[in-house]
């Protein structure tokens, strides 16, 4: 039996990523104690009655003592948080979050991180379109990957405090990769925030196209619109955030997509089929290596079961 | 118990649709009788192994005497198999499809179309992923829309036979709505044929994202990426055929899609947050919406399972 990687952990904000590194640390043993605030007093009230952990009402109250904060918090309210509990940590803590966004995460961290404190920040890639301490659950990093940006070079009190943290996020079940915190933001670009601005963007046009009506929209989604609203459920503040601080990567990414729509744009209208054949064509090879990968299911309509759904 | 729509079917077409309509006829007992053509040797074989019906060796064998022809061949190959087969089909029989694009279908069709043969488009809301004989499923419509776009003011033996068709894919288990053909066209571009164009186009940007590798890409595609690659894995020629046989509809749609893109990615670029909160917090409306329909499930991800999958 393993013990527990941190005698005392605090978790700041108890929304889906929050609540489910609380009940996941707890289910596996990774922690001694979890400690566990959010800003919202409500949203602190619901955490405790869920039992997440010590609910502490103040963040620099949660961090006395741990060993390892981990901020929860969409990446443009981390500043204002270290600010809060930067002061209360202890010398040898770790300072982690789990920003979608690591160079601008990592600078808002760096602006109040004490010295002494060893600042690690992380992102998993794992999530639902849910928000919420209620959506949170004990199994959402299971084989999933999470990705540590480390600083470069340092001594071997950081990097001890590295592979501490990297052994807490295997307990949880996650698979662990170091990457560089501007490389991570380039990748992410791609495979995660590009995606959900589609997502939204298509929402939105569907939304406004009067001369549908919502009403069919929404009847006829199953036709592949559906897909695309899944993402677009996610929390609105989170990704805004995410795009006001990748704002570089994203519009590069952007930039590419939309010249790539603009060349399928003109062989639609000049009916050039062979240009649309070979786009497509290759298509499935990324789907093939996705599922191949262990990264999506291979069952057909990602195994949706409709059969206990309201029919109308 | 209620006997079979029709005594004999000829389906056009061995694919996903082709075979989800066989498999469905025979288990609900729509039709007496299945005949089934396509014009591929190596599919004719693999539906006679996989049993589908009685595989004939010609569409015009396969029409004769049939009640009802439905066409489930992709949208520009109609207008060929109408001529191969139109001679042969005996008068009052029904000519159906069920390609996605419904004005040009009609056009292709009612070149070939005998006197006397009613001419009724369709179109199922239903679909998979895969493609192919061995994609069928005999559930594939249950609980779907089929539209269907009838001509104009026919007289009551066109509307007799109307109601027939009807009546068949309600046994099936679709629920039937009627459209005119060009509505039918700027719907589905919305809810359909944008969704999977963009789908595919992002998958094409990824895939020659150099600075990323596609390594990372599928490695890290549970953050949003996998989502899109399902559709665009769909069967590249009936898509092509969509975009070529409904390109104003689509165009006009696009240019929708491109506009409203363009204001998010300037927002994104002048860090107007306020812009990005107020489409994202909207989207999540039409996502329940959808759910609260019946057009989709409410599980997250999907409800995706994972358990079972090869892990990297």
């Amino acid at each position: 039996m393993i013990g527990p990687v941190f005698d005392r952990i605090a978790i700041i904000g108890a929304g889906l990523i929050g609540s489910s590194i609380a009940l996941a640390a707890r289910e596996n043993g990774a922690a001694g104690k979890i400690a566990i605030y959010d800003a919202d007093e409500e949203v602190r009230r619901r955490a405790r009655q869920l039992g997440l952990g010590e609910v502490c009402e103040t963040a620099a109250n949660a961090c006395a003592d741990a060993d390892c904060v981990i901020l929860c918090v969409p990446v443009g309210a981390i500043e204002a948080a270290c600010e809060a509990l930067a002061p209360s940590m202890k010398p040898g803590a770790i300072l982690s979050d789990v920003g979608s966004v690591k160079e601008k995460a990592l600078a808002a961290m760096q602006t109040h991180c004490s010295e002494g404190v060893h600042l690690i920040p992380g992102h998993p890639i794992a999530g639902t379109e849910k928000s919420g301490p209620e959506a949170g659950f004990s199994t959402l990093f299971r084989d999933a990957w999470y990705i540590l940006t480390p600083l470069p070079q340092q001594e071997e009190a950081y990097n001890s405090a590295l592979d501490r943290l990297a052994a807490f996020w295997e307990m949880l079940g996650s698979k662990v990769e170091i990457m560089e915190a501007g490389r991570h933001d380039r990748v992410l670009a791609i495979t995660s925030h590009l995606p959900h601005l589609i997502a939204y963007n298509i929402v939105s046009t569907a939304y406004d196209m009067e001369s549908v009506g919502e009403g069919e929209v929404v009847k006829y989604s199953a036709g592949g619109f559906r897909d695309f609203t899944r993402i677009a459920a996610s929390d609105p503040t989170m990704w805004r955030d995410v795009f006001l601080n990748n704002r570089e990567a994203v519009l590069e990414t952007l930039g590419r997509f939309s010249e790539d729509l603009a060349a399928l744009q003109r062989a639609i209208r000049w009916g050039d089929g062979d240009t649309l054949m070979k786009e497509f064509e290759r298509a499935r090879g990324i789907r093939k290596a996705i599922i191949d990968a262990g990264q999506d299911t291979s069952d057909v309509n990602f195994g949706r079961n409709m059969s206990d759904k309201p029919k109308h």
